[in-house]
């Protein structure tokens, strides 16, 4: 590389007449004789190097010999095209090169690298630094980086402060399972993995550190599904002296400027909010995608006398009869197709799917023989249907009804095809409950977390009515995808004991996990809250990608291994012992 | 806090006439009988709250109330002081309250909550969220976020993106010692935190990222002192189509900007720089602080012949005899300080200390009576000494004189207060050695890591001559603390496997460890190389503080467990049975 250095990245390389040096990976060699074309690549692009055999035969010579993924550095004249090629920013212009060096051979690589490489994912993640050469993973990372960047932008403009709060740090199971990490110096001791820094975050608001924000890697040893990763990086953020309007507003802020600064998208403000309740009333769902309706509707009203037992049977056990309309599908949804989704709403704890097909013009209708034929054009009426449409029908109590509806609603959607692509749905959701009954092991677990301050008015059921307490907690949910739970934080040392005592810990175990925090409280702490924002899924559903390992560099596949490194692995006897552990198990 | 919101950070009230609402802990209380003031501290200062018993007599009882550490929001009216505090920058004006809240009490804390707080650290950690209400910790976080801010802002408008790379990450065990994570899913295997990611950030080369910057959380299982901690950040970057004037460059670039936007200071470019050779022969350190002077050097020639055994063995064993010449300096350096200094030389493997202290008009020397008057005066003038001067004198291989004297020199140079306050010495080293002989274990150790390239002339003492192969490594040395290390890595797989077994590693272990990188540089690599700069001691430097606890948020003790949380701590046999580990042995 003596004596020459990179003036343009590729997709640079524009203006005619003058002269440029790129560096790149060779994307593609054309020889047509006595010409020859080099297509290189870096992260902003293409450009076409070109060698005439009759001008400078060494170079064609030299040029001849370079093979995909070779690694080049070329200097050369910008010159125009002859045929300008309308597929690359830059396809108006050439270098034509006039000292080449190969910096770097290649092997012919296990995959093609192009943006629409036909191969098993497994194979792109063993070589995935072959497969982050391909462009649109290239384009992913580059914009996770300014979503990132976009984000330190607007929290530092609102007075945030990033602060780093340790990733070894004491283990307090709740939740999920914490990584662990075997203490040299403290045999028989370990350090955990923050599953997030909640309570290093609210330790900074009693130092009066008053605004915090960090994009904080954080770790939860789940199994994994597509939208999971063992590890995970949240935009952490609490604030002191706010109420839930202040937190939701300044969320509100970021929304807007990181879709402005990144897609150039105007999201309106401020975002649609839905209570907790009526976002399960109408969609089955405390995440709902509200990118197209099909919403719920209560019909017992209708069937409450019908003679159906199935249907009565919920009504009088409490529950209710409930249903979607999916407009004009009764083509997609045929028989068939309704009896694949009865399965599929059995697998989630449904007794069944009634249905009213409305083909013909007399409708058909799995509980026709309980209905006569004015109550079914009744029901209809009600749900506001036309011919074409197909009414899909749950009765249970209310806690299987509307999830299985919810879940039904989405499958019914994309079978339809009635998700709009590129556009951006925000939702809050607001007045969560405290507590949620846990029926594994009898007894009422935080659904938010522990920490969070019920609504003031609701105090007091605590005792005689867990379910009526409402939380100071809210989700924001984009397209379907919950996005960032926050909450106002419980600030008083006596409330803090007695939300622990509800959840079932003993004195013991709270002095055990949380001893220093709640002792904190003694000192003076400031009213604050905040949230966390999963970046990575941001970047998922911004980009319009079906999995988080599109927006992570080197991502784990579903049993937390890392293909290319062949991580986790075995290790010495000898390490162990150091540790002061021993392995009891092996695969 | 309901129909109050805050106006204003306390620091920041200042406009005489208007109205604010401020909110924040209260450091001081002063009852004068009819007149109460409170001074209310945030993160950005402290503003007077003033209280008149006679105008407001329920608002001055309710502030009568108020105790330290209390949290409070007050709205009242700006209005000039009547006996201005020049201690504080908005000194010069009073909030006149006219509403109180108190937002949270607060017990008496165990320590006073200012500047200059005198107890032992221990119980500061223990209490790490009232420690860090103090100023100076406040400021120190506030300028480390501003640190890193900078870092950020010159990077990405240098064409760096920030890539996350994997916490948890294959054992590859090399210098430190790595801490471990069991895996659940994989029994018996382990992952591990990552010591600095730079199998990582080269691939991210390999896969034509091209400009890689990441402010890395870092890992290392060592034994702490003052200036370690278990984990650490690194801002971490890498650059392809590069040579080391390029890196280096980059870097200066960026030392300027965090020098300007943090401390408003003008770093001089280019920053000076030395070949290692040159900084051990004048400063006995690979680090050296040139603050000051005192540089080392070599009196072999004249006292080669002296007679004096230690002198004259040392010279002769192909070692030298060099000296430090401290300046006027015989009042502090009596001999009962030299006999300390002895100690501590013997301490650090010299045998022993030689010197001439010029006190009155005849020196006195330790080995006078081996070299006549006129010799010791050609060895003072030599030396350029005059009256007053202290001369300490080491003879033996250079691998001892030459640490001895530069450690020396750092001890007298702290005696004599040699050292500007205030004062930012940058040196680049360079040319550092590839290999350092590892006499523990008989073999070859890579000086800087096993990924640097040679360079290019030297690479035909690989097998005759290790010593003498040069690496295209520098370090970044400020103030004596080495602040950053980087180097060009190799990127030719055969030059790679050479290396490994240069550094006594077989084929297997190669392949074990780092079979997925040498593997990926047989796909086209692009040159490049890269460095990773200590964030946390650039800020301990730059604020002139002694810790990295005094820049680290949340910091561990010595023995690497943190005070407050009591961390790390037993788990239970349960949760160790799933992840197939047992204990072996406890504290």
């Amino acid at each position: 590389m003596k004596g020459l250095k990179r003036t343009h990245f590729c997709g640079e390389v524009s203006q005619i007449g003058t002269e440029a040096v790129v560096c790149g990976f060779v994307q593609k060699v054309r020889n047509l004789g006595t010409l020859l074309f080099i297509d290189l690549r870096d992260r902003t692009g293409v450009v076409q190097l070109a060698f005439n055999e009759t001008q400078q035969p060494e170079l064609f010579a030299k040029a001849e010999t370079c093979r995909g993924e070779y690694v080049l550095m070329a200097h050369g004249t910008v010159k125009e095209r002859e045929s300008i090629n309308h597929d690359m920013k830059n396809g108006n212009v050439e270098l034509v090169v006039d000292d080449l060096r190969i910096l770097n051979k290649a092997q012919t690589p296990p995959f093609e690298i192009t943006s629409d490489t036909k191969v098993n994912e497994e194979l792109r993640l063993k070589y995935r630094y072959l497969d982050l050469r391909r462009a649109p993973l290239q384009r992913n990372l580059v914009m996770r980086h300014q979503i990132a960047k976009a984000a330190r932008e607007y929290f530092y403009a609102n007075d945030f402060i990033e602060i780093e709060t340790p990733m070894m740090m004491k283990s307090t199971p709740e939740g999920a399972r914490d990584y662990l990490i075997p203490s040299r110096v403290h045999p028989g001791k370990f350090y955990a993995l923050p599953q997030s820094p909640q309570i290093y975050k609210q330790l900074l608001m009693v130092a009066g550190m008053d605004r915090y924000i960090q994009l904080a890697r954080c770790f939860r040893d789940e199994d994994l599904r597509a939208d999971r990763q063992p590890e995970f990086t949240q935009i952490d953020l609490e604030m002191s002296f706010v109420d839930v309007e202040d937190i939701l507003q300044m969320a509100e802020g970021f929304v807007h400027h990181v879709f402005q600064q990144v897609l150039g998208r105007e999201i309106p403000l401020p975002l649609p909010r839905l209570s907790y309740a009526e976002a399960m009333n109408r969609f089955g769902s405390d995440k709902p995608d509200t990118r197209y309706g099909m919403e719920i509707q209560d019909i017992s009203e209708y069937v409450k006398d019908c003679g159906f037992g199935v249907f009565t049977g919920a009504i009088e056990a409490g529950g209710s009869v409930r249903a979607i309309v999916a407009k004009q599908a009764a083509g997609t949804l045929t028989r068939k197709e309704i009896d694949k989704l009865t399965e599929m709403v059995k697998g989630i704890g449904a007794k069944g799917l009634a249905f009213i097909r409305w083909v013909e013009e007399k409708p058909s209708c799995s509980f026709g023989k309980f209905v006569g034929e004015d109550k079914l054009h009744e029901i209809l009426q009600a749900l506001d249907c036309q011919q074409g449409d197909v009414v899909l029908i749950v009765a249970d109590k209310n806690k299987v009804t509307l999830p299985v509806l919810g879940a039904l609603r989405q499958t019914v959607a994309r079978k339809l095809d009635l998700i709009p692509e590129g556009q951006f749905n925000f939702l809050w959701i607001t007045q969560m409950p405290f507590f949620e009954w846990d029926e594994d092991n009898n007894c009422w677990m935080a659904m938010h977390h522990p920490f969070t301050m019920p609504e003031d008015d609701c105090l007091q059921y605590l005792d005689s009515a867990p379910e009526k307490v409402i939380a100071k907690a809210f989700d924001l949910v984009l397209n379907g995808t919950e996005l960032s739970s926050g909450s106002i934080r419980i600030t008083n040392y006596e409330l803090q004991q007695k939300m622990f005592q509800a959840l079932g810990l003993t004195d013991e175990e709270i002095e055990a996990k949380f001893g220093f925090l709640v002792e904190a409280y003694r000192f003076g702490a400031p009213p604050h809250g905040g949230m966390g924002i999963g970046l990575d899924r941001l970047a998922m559903v911004m980009l319009g990608v079906d999995s988080l390992r599109d927006v992570t560099a080197f991502p784990k596949v579903q049993n937390a291994s890392e293909l290319m490194s062949a991580c986790p692995s075995a290790v010495d006897k000898e390490n162990l012992d150091i540790l002061g552990i021993a392995v009891t198990e092996t695969e």
